[in-house]
């Protein structure tokens, strides 16, 4: 390496030794600064490109280094921690209590007078019969009480699934003309989602997910609420003529078309329920020790209105209601799942944004609840309790489930401690499933319309669209096109765009990366930016820039450009001020955290433009892998002695101390 | 802002004034450490969104300010001025010389040398007739040497968009069969490449091309190298029928599948011109002051061969030769342009395809020479230059040109000064058109074979591509992808596959990003990675990290997990070694150049989550945007006093003073 290697160390070779690391420059002209210390930019330690591999896959897959546990244990011990790895029901099973079961039973109780009723009102709006979303309360819950990993999630259906799946499997074929078909689908597409689901948490790549901002889904969530309460109006109103679309435009259209269908019994019923349920909602929200009010609203109002109907049915008949439900467990449906024929590739797509839609929900509901009570959920394997929660869902009657957020919410409050909430709700809806069918007979569907409303109402989150846009208007956009998207386009289509708009903001940072020109902060070491620290100074003869953000062939050229005209406006202030000559360029790289090979040849570029116009270039605290790149590219030759310093105040001194020795 | 604000200054407001800025702690029972100023933090000068706005828009279409010349002028310069900034002509025209017209006659004549045969070559390349190669080299330059700032670029078709845009035309209309159409869909194809080209500069969309990295290119230029020597085996072994289609394994099974078609004499002539021309080639390449020799080669190739058959007419009737060529300046073509039917969708792509690549070359190939001789072009100009010359030429039957690699390289070599070489060159084909078309009569085509394999033999780069391996070895992925994805796929397939991976490159750097633990370096100031520098000390309580990257939606949640994990080991390392207990986290965000709502999140939880732990979390020296959005968001509030420094230094300093007068 010639000149060069003694200031760049190759600190996996055994011959260095500390002594050599710091070069001391004493300089008998220094008279203003005081003698410092040169220190030398290492390289990184050497590592093959096997070590590399591997340690960029396991940050890329095995972040949270899961097999740590096991290291240094006996074999039977690491047996245990490998059950209990799996079946996180074995790690909390056996300090289970009294104490914790009468937690247990209480908030399970109370999470089932809600999951009845919404067990219900979401199959409806999945387009499926009532009596699934009821199955769907039942296997999934047990399932995931021995595989997950979270003490508070309340496990069902959730709305916006349900609605998606509704809305793409419509599309394709109508419950009303062919409900067999229509049910395989909705099967197979969960058993889908399942296991894609479960595949994404085996190759440990729920990273995906991380790709769902939280602006995006703000602006989704909203979006799906607007679509799923517009439905309702077709329950609300009592029309019977509905459109199958989802878009805002024809349930808009379709609901004043048909305004001589609009029954005024089903409306006045409906609208005082909403108004019911509405209140307890607003009640429970701004007393949270009323929690309960707002848990049992929905029950309560099943009860009434069926009560209601019931009594009034023979003057009644605008009312449209649940009727006849088969009494009995789940049945098997494993012989319902469709593998091939025309409709496979509508089911797998369902089951795909259905199954990233419910775990997107799933996992950031146990993020939530486990960050309240101070403990990890693990997200990989929650994928894996959920799709495999799914996988079996779909083999019992049951459609797409995860971690619903009212359920959970109510679960916390109600004080659950472990996932046997999950079980004595799974019980209670068992008992429902065999002796309490008949009595939902006269239940009215105007009722489950108002009860879906008031849930995804909480899901318009006005107030943190509006911090979005205080904060980061690009991020503000990504969630006006997602709600936007969602409410006029489509479901998946709406989340693509915004997901397109959240990867294009990552782009437009990297590709016009921010430069700033720093000065010395009086009296100190300290170099920061000139336009916002009113106290630094600038240093004469140089031009102290820093880059903010990695050099890529997207904005190298950019960078080139701007530093070239930072060199001469700086020059033309110079000229215009009566400045002292610009000598040097430093170009502090702390936060240039990559470089590829354009960005590489970029500096070597830079180097010769400046260097044909007599001034220096220096580059300052370049991170390990910029170094190792410049090194092995060869580019760091060029930069030879003075041309790399460990600190843009080490560079200064070491640099001006020279030019007044040769002056 | 409370307790805060006497540590967040808003130096907007005009109350502030310099002392408050720093705040001087003296702490008695310091011994080990001196007494240090802290310094505070400070937000960046408020701007209002729309300013924002205004700075974000500039940097992104602006760059390069180009309007900064035409500040403070008066209204007749500003007007001079206007006019050399769109037609660069007058920039350099009034300094134009003898002298200068010496070298760019001598230049002009050696690059038309090369033009016309090259010309020929390239129409054959596109399915197009010959003639459209020379007329193509005659209209464009001389608009170019107009509108064009570069002083050395050599104008005319080149072999990457003949070929693209013969096979992408070629999938939708056969030449053979419907010669007119053809003809004109790549009229047309060129004026929508024209208006792309044009539009892009108008709008300063320019930095679009540069996501099409060094690496993509170096991949995609090999392929397309490959391919299209690949094509002219027709030409050199004589077949007959071929393949239409471009890609590897019908070509070459076409290739064998005719073996009865190969004609000796086709071969041998071809083969033997070949190794003419490659060896003058090496010649030049290794002596470039015989430049000339290589420049020359291809003229005199078609020279003797055509004389060669012309000796042997009666006997070699196995060559096929080009035949007759009309005599004659270029026809007008705009009523050829074709704006409706069926193909016009292909014409646009082809348009838009052909219309990227040939940019890409044309700015490169002048940024290149423009760097060699110390001068800047202006991409957006050039862009508008190379789109106007596309759009006349498409108007009087030229197809896409830009400026040409090897015309290029002949003419800086030959002496070119400014763009008159352009017009020599333009006049000496339009003599050819005029006077010399006969000559080319018995031309036999193996030859036009053999002048495009020895030209685009010099794209396939792979030194580049090795030291890429060597470099970066995610940038040589997407250069192999992007030679395999031409060469197996098709071209525009290939590129867009080589521009996803680039894309998701940066993704993945954000995705995972780097975290280090940071130490002392003994006796200083400095605070740097301990896995690098073996002189950096561990500060006893402290938990030194930075984070390498911006934080996002992308990367929070990992982040999260990873900060957790260092301080679950730190803690462990400290059971195992009977360090002193773990007290804070010092988190150096200078890396960290821009943060959304999501990372905003991340802060805050991490925050809340040690505070638990009794863990203090620190921020050191967050830049502007970073120190804006906190503020903005209210996350600072919670950092209070004494959590956040402006160099880590400061804030170990600090803190452990305080920690010492409160034990």
């Amino acid at each position: 390496m010639g000149v060069n290697s003694n200031r760049v160390e190759d600190s996996s070779s055994p011959s260095n030794n500390n002594t050599n690391e710091t070069i001391i420059r004493i300089s008998s002209e220094l008279s203003t600064r005081q003698t410092m210390e040169i220190h030398n930019v290492c390289l990184p330690p050497q590592k093959t490109t096997c070590q590399k591999l591997k340690h960029r896959l396991s940050e890329i897959f095995f972040p949270d280094d899961p097999l740590h546990r096991f290291k240094n244990q006996e074999w039977c011990k690491k047996l245990l921690l490998g059950l209990q790895f799996f079946f996180p029901i074995f790690q909390w099973g056996p300090q289970y209590n009294l104490n914790l079961l009468r937690s247990d039973v209480i908030s399970g109780l109370t999470i089932a007078s809600l999951a009845i009723p919404q067990g219900i009102s979401y199959a409806k709006l999945a387009n499926l019969p009532p009596i699934v979303g009821l199955y769907s309360s039942f296997v999934p819950p047990l399932i995931y009480s021995i595989l997950g990993s979270s003490k508070h999630l309340g496990v069902g259906p959730v709305s916006i699934a349900s609605l998606v799946m509704g809305s793409m499997l419509q599309e394709a074929v109508s419950y009303t003309q062919d409900p067999i078909l229509y049910l395989k689908l909705a099967f197979t597409a969960t058993f889908f989602a399942g296991v894609f689901q479960a595949s994404l948490g085996l190759l440990r790549l729920g990273f995906i997910i991380d790709f769902l901002s939280k602006a995006t889904l703000i602006g989704f969530m909203a979006g799906a609420a607007v679509i799923v309460s517009l439905q309702q109006l077709k329950g609300l109103l009592g029309i019977v003529h509905f459109t199958t679309k989802m878009q805002f435009i024809p349930v808009m259209s379709s609901v004043f078309s048909h305004r001589d269908e609009w029954s005024w019994q089903t409306v006045v019923l409906g609208f005082s329920f909403l108004v019911f349920l509405l209140t307890t909602r607003h009640i429970s929200m701004t007393k949270p020790k009323l929690f309960w009010l707002s848990a049992a609203a929905p029950l309560t109002s099943v009860i009434l209105s069926t009560l209601l109907v019931f009594c009034i049915k023979s003057k009644a008949h605008g009312i449209s209601i649940i009727g006849h439900l088969p009494k009995g467990l789940n049945p098997p449906s494993s012989n319902m799942l469709y593998f091939n024929g025309a409709f496979l590739a509508v089911a797998v797509k369902t089951g795909l944004v259905t199954g990233i839609l419910s775990l997107t929900e799933g996992i950031a509901v146990g993020r939530t609840f486990a960050s309240l009570k101070n403990y990890q959920v693990d997200g990989n394997k929650e994928m894996m309790a959920i799709g495999f929660m799914n996988m079996a869902g779909s083999c019992t009657s049951c459609y797409v489930t995860t971690g619903s957020f009212s359920r959970s919410a109510v679960n916390y409050n109600a004080g659950a401690q472990t996932a046997v909430s999950n079980i004595v709700m799974a019980s209670a809806v068992l008992v429902t499933l065999l002796f309490l069918m008949p009595l939902f007979y006269y239940t009215p569907n105007v009722i489950l319309g108002a009860i879906i409303i008031t849930a995804v109402i909480g899901l318009i989150d006005y107030q943190s669209a509006y911090k979005l846009w205080k904060v980061d208007k690009l991020d503000f956009i990504a969630c006006l096109c997602s709600f936007f998207g969602v409410l006029f386009i489509s479901v998946p289509l709406g989340l693509a765009i915004a997901v397109a708009i959240s990867v294009f903001k990552i782009l437009l940072h990297v590709t016009r990366p921010n430069t700033v020109v720093l000065g010395n902060i009086a009296g100190t070491q300290i170099y920061h930016s000139l336009s916002r620290y009113r106290n630094a100074l600038r240093v004469s003869s140089f031009l102290i820039l820093a880059v903010e953000s990695p050099i890529y062939f997207a904005n190298s050229t950019y960078l080139q450009d701007r530093i070239l005209r930072w060199v001469h406006e700086e020059e033309e202030w110079i000229k215009a001020n009566n400045g002292s000559i610009l000598k040097c360029i430093i170009l502090d790289i702390t936060a240039v955290t990559a470089i590829d090979t354009s960005g590489i040849d970029m500096v070597r570029e830079l180097r010769k433009m400046l260097e044909k116009r007599s001034l220096q270039l220096v580059l300052v605290n370049p991170v390990g892998s910029v170094m190792e790149k410049l090194h092995q590219s060869k580019v760091l030759e060029s930069f030879r002695l003075n041309g790399l310093y460990l600190t843009v105040a080490e560079a200064v001194s070491d640099i001006s101390s020279l030019w007044k020795a040769h002056a």
